[in-house]
Order: structure tokens, then sequence, then C-alpha cells
């Protein structure tokens, strides 16, 4: 047996630990008396035309079409149609045939470090982070270097994000917006990292390639916007999922895309089919490849994330919780008002509140409130924060 | 980058490239030109119990919870159903809380290979032997062990099998009904396999784990019946899709189950969640697996392959072909007439029929005829396959 699978499988991600036992929790004291924070799943229904495409495929299509094996890579109509989207509505310069779909965000991404990295290899990411891309990078031998944000915005610290480039760095992860911090990184923000990966590849003679992961891409608040970043960095591969933003999360629909510009492109595809073909993934479900045409640039209805985000960011502020104020996602990053966040979890769970201290995430101290969740569940949640904080003096 | 992902991904299997040689082909001289035995893609709908019941599920079901992730193994009850099944069918005595829902065959194969070797393991692999196997295999780091089949039958030779294990092999890797050859293991020879298996544990004192790939399970023809094998040996992980039986291919469903009488059942579970973590996985596509359980025993109209066998099978023969007449699947493994099977497989090219020549099977001087086509497909072939055998005068 392989003794890292059954510690992965034994010990679930602190996320899924805390879902399940809010699951087992709900069930005994009834869903409505549990605050469970615990998992990105989206609470908005997805878009009625969702349903209504996925009726109309099943009754005009003929079955054999609609459900057979599409190529190792997707249809080829569904990938031009992404391509065309990504191009008109951000200018992005990307290319169908350099379009993969994939079962979602995950899959895009271990698709991506298995094609690019080799035991020993090194990937920066900034912390913190989703614990799951720890799992990711190490199954495939290489190792991952974080390097933290500045507390105060959460932004990359672009001086250490310089110092921790080494000869072996073959990745720099971004995921903006965060998970779990909300956090978006700004133009000039994605400008200094394309400039900081640009030179330290030519000082150490070897592509170094950029992985965006963003399945929050649609989810800003305010005046945020996501840069597109194949526009400022040519060794880019860009993660996507519907996951989020068609709140389809468990049908597994996402891509992962090579930009025309990055060096040996297509060696980067081909390697990144190859893995995909490795992994077992043979095609992304073809029902919802079908599905992706008439739904590009459509999302759910995000207004209840905005109304969440403001109602626990100013009751949490109010109870006397730390919070940076996120530009995207729906995640609340908190700072634990005792070090130990595991300890404050703990706290919280017996007010009913579950929240994911932040140790996994790479960043110790904090909790992620996702509040992906029913503005009643926020609203009914607020007096048990209140406890909570009085508990500590706050 | 890994060179090894870029090799995967650069020279498709043998398979996928005739594939895609036949769809360019197709539009170059029209698809009723074409022969085109590549691909087990099959050719009869989905039964039609499959549309209503999406449609259903889509109609009255919470979007949230319809689309939302399940728990990572799947939801639970749909895993009792699938548990609940196999008892009342097979006698399989599996638990649902040992069942885990994957995104294909594909997918249950590169989690359980994954959740069970290291590198240096053995695997063993009657030949021949759907090609994948060696990648899935190979990318854990463990190592294949064909061992030919009695090629009078295709049935294992029990003898070499025996022979082959030695202290390093984790895993016997069976597939019947077999692709390519369509031969089914009769009870016989897999109290035959379970005998040595056992015998093997106990010299060497380590489990042997037996993994059965069944994706055809339902494909037979005649008397031929699939023995299920948590009956014959503890040390058993069944895995099985939807694809073939339900028509399915694209939509990636199925599951691996680790039977409750295995060593370490628990442990060895844990490790396939791990795995499935760890690739990516997160859940199997969420709508397939709720449609599951209305589906279960159902199967499309599989009459058509049972003529295209009996067309196929009488008309290679009185053109001069040797075949062994296959019990399931729907694939024919037909002796090159040429000690060559890729110069034959070229030849057969040029007169528009595609059949893909066997030496990435394990087992040179064959090709696979997939009769997974329409019957008019078969009828208009027999002139062409009756030209080839005239050239090498048969």
């Amino acid at each position: 047996m392989n003794e890292k699978m059954k510690k992965l499988g034994s010990h679930r991600s602190a996320i899924r630990e805390l879902f399940e036992y809010g699951k087992r929790r709900k069930a005994e004291i009834g869903a409505e008396n549990v605050f469970d924070f615990s998992i990105g799943n989206p609470s908005v229904p997805a878009p009625e035309a969702v349903k209504n495409e996925l009726i109309r495929l099943l009754e005009s299509t003929d079955p054999v079409a609609l459900h057979g094996y599409t190529s190792a890579q997707g249809d080829p109509g569904v990938r031009a149609a992404i391509a065309e989207y990504l191009n008109r509505t951000y200018g992005a310069g990307v290319d169908a045939n350099l379009i993969y779909l994939t079962a979602g965000a995950a899959a895009a991404l271990t698709c991506s470090l298995t094609a690019l990295l080799n035991p020993g290899d090194e990937v920066v990411l900034p912390a913190p982070f989703f614990p799951e891309y720890r799992v990711f990078v190490e199954r495939t031998g290489a190792k991952v270097v974080p390097v933290a944000c500045d507390p105060a915005t959460f932004q990359p610290d672009y001086a250490a994000l310089e110092a921790a480039i080494t000869a072996k760095t073959r990745v720099l992860l971004l995921n903006s917006p965060n998970n779990p911090t909300g956090a978006v990184i700004p133009e000039p923000g994605v400008q200094k990292i394309a400039q900081i990966l640009s030179a330290k590849q030519k000082q150490f003679g070897a592509p170094i390639y950029l992985i965006s992961d963003e399945p929050y891409r649609e989810l800003v608040w305010g005046n945020a916007a996501v840069p597109y970043l194949t526009r400022y960095y040519d060794n880019t591969l860009v993660c996507y999922s519907f996951s989020k933003s068609l709140s389809l999360p468990g049908e597994r629909i996402g891509y992962v895309l090579v930009s025309p510009k990055a060096e040996n492109a297509g060696d980067v595809y081909a390697a990144v089919c190859g893995a995909g073909r490795a992994l077992g993934f043979v095609c992304a479900p073809a029902l919802f490849q079908f599905l992706v045409p008439k739904c590009l640039g459509l999302t759910a209805d995000f207004s209840v994330y905005k109304k969440n985000r403001e109602l626990l960011t100013t009751g949490l502020r109010k109870c006397g919780f730390t919070v940076v104020e996120p530009d995207g996602a729906f995640y609340l990053f908190v700072k634990s008002p005792e070090p130990d966040a595991n300890a404050f979890a703990e706290r919280a769970k017996q007010a009913e509140l579950l929240l994911v201290p932040s140790d996994s995430f790479g960043c110790p101290g904090y909790v992620r409130v996702s509040y992906c969740v029913s503005t009643r569940q926020i609203e009914r949640s607020l007096p048990a924060f209140e406890k909570l904080a009085k508990s500590y003096g706050l």
C-alpha cells in the first residue's frame, strides 16, 4: 500500500473534516442551528439557463454524440467558443488548440503541475494558499516554497517573492481572487510579478511558468478588476472552473489553457494532455462540455454573496474581530484572537460556528469563514460571533 | 517540463491516433466511406430511462443540491444503492462504505493503482491488455509484468501467471470480459487464480491485490457468465464504469470498491480516497452520480453488438482470417496475416479499414476490431475485408 495516499485519505483536509462534522452535527441538532462556514459550496442556484440548456441538449441531441467520448482535449467547438469568449472579453490572445477541458480546476491544476514538474523542482506559493495546492504539488515530487503575503493587505510581498525564486523554481502559482483571503492582485501587482519572473528566467536561463488558478475570476466586489495574466507574462497557464461562476461545483467542468506566447507552448500543451491521460481523466464530462458555449459570461446571482460580505465584515468588526476587507471570492480571513487558531476554531465550534483554522493554508493564526451561505445564516450567526468575541474579552 | 508527460501527450495511444485519423479521413471522403473500427465508443444510444431520469432530476431537484459538491467518496445514498444492487444480483458481499465513486473506470484504476503501489512494485498483467494500463501503472513508478495468454483461447496461462508472481508483485490486474480479445474467464479459471494468489501471498508473507477492471461486465454473449470476484478472493478491488453498459462513455461515471474481506480494507479504502484527492478528482460528476440508482441493472440495447459480432466473426472467417470467437465485450482480436501487425493495419487503411495494431496491447501480430459500430458499417466493410484477405492470398 502507498502510505502517503493512506495518510491523505485518513486525514482529510481541515476543510473537508469540518464539512463532514457539520453534516453530522446538523443531523443531530437541525441544519438551521449549525452555522456552517466550512466549505466553498455555492449557496445560490445555477442560473436558470443552465437547466434549460441541459434539458434542450438532452431533448434535441443524438445521445450517442451527446454522451460519447470527446477528444481527450475536449470538443473542438466548445474549445473554440471558450477561446473566442476570452479573446473578446479580456483580449486574452488565447488559442482553442491550446485549451484542454478538465474535470474542474483541481484537475486543471494536477494536469498542469504534473506536466511541468519533476521531483526536486520548487513551486513558489504566496501564503495563505488553498491547502490542496500542497497535496497536488507534493504528489509530483516537487516542493512547495511558501512566501508570506503582507498581513495588512494580503497582497504578495514582492521582495520576498523575488528572494524565494531559485534555479529550482519551475512554477509560481497565483490565485487571485484568493482563497482564503479574498484578495485580488491589481494590475500594478501583476506587472511587478511579470517583471520579477522575467528577470529571474533570464538570470537562471530556464523558463519559470506562472500558473493562474482563477475559479473566482467573476466573484469580485466594488471596483476590483482581475487582470488576464496572458497579457502580462508569456509563460502563463490559466486554470479555470465553472464551479463557482455557474454554481456547478459537483459537476467538475473547467479547463487549463497554455498561452500561445509561452516558450515551447505546443510541448507544454502536449505535456498537459499527457498528464491528463496518465492521471486517468480521459475527457471532461461530455454533457457539461456541451453546456459551456451557451453559458460563457453568465454567472449565478452573486448579489447574495455581496450582501453576505457586507453583513459579515461589518458584523465581525463590530464584535471586535480583525478582518481585511476582501475584494473577491466568498471568503473572509479573520485573525484569531488567540495565537492558536485551532483552539479558537474549537471554541467557535462550541457556539456551533464552523470556521476553518488557517494552519493548513500556510499562515497560522487565522480562520477562514466561507460566506457562500444563506443571508439568514449570516444574520442568525452574528449573536454567536458576538458571544465568541466576548469570551475573548474583545 | 516533465518529458514523460510530454511524450505521453505527443505520442497518442495507437487507438486514439487512429480515431483522430478516422475523423480527418471521414471529413475528406464522407463518414460512410471510412470503416472506423478504432475506438470503443458505443454506437447504441443510452436507454431512454437515462434521458428521462436526467430531465426528472433537473426539473425536480434543488439545483444547489443537484450540482453541489458531494462527499469525496460520492453521495451516500448512491453508494448504498450500488451496494444493495451488487449484493442482491451477485451476492457480492460489498459495503457502501467501501465504495468510492469515480470519473469512470480509468479514474477507478488510477486511484486504485496509486493507492496500492510504490515505486519498484510489480503489476502482473495477462497479455494482451488495454494499453492505457501500462501508462497508469508506470506513472506510479511501478513496473508492468506482462504474461502472455494462451493464443488458442486468450484465457490466462495459469502456469505462466504463477511463475511471474514474485515478492515484488503487489497487484494482479484482470479484465474480463477482455479488451481487446473479448475473452471471459469462467468460474474454474477464477478459482484457479484465487488459489495461485492465496498461495503466493502465503509464500511471500504480503498481500497481493486483485484488481478487476470490468466495464464490460454486462456485455456477454451466449452462455458466458462473469463471476463476481469478491466471492472468490478476499484481497479484491473492483473497478466499474457505466460507460459501456449505459452508453455514457463521455460522462465519466463509475466506481471502485474494496472488498470488506480485504486485509486492512479500511486502510486500502482510505488510500483510494487519498489517491483521488491527490490526483485532483474532488468528486465524481454529481448529476451522473444521482442518475445511477435509477439505472442499476439497466443496459443499452446490446442486440446490435450481438448481431455485429456474428456477422463479423462469420464474415472474417469466410475471408480466411483467424479469429477466436469472443464471449464478451465488443472487440474482435484478429491474427495479422503477416508478422508485423502495423504493416497489416497500414494496408487495411488503404482499404479504408481502421484496425488497431496490437503491439501496444502487449501481444504483437494481431489487430483489434471494435465492432460497437452500426451493423450497416459491418455489412459495407465486408467486401473491403475480403479484398484485403485476397491481397494476402488468403
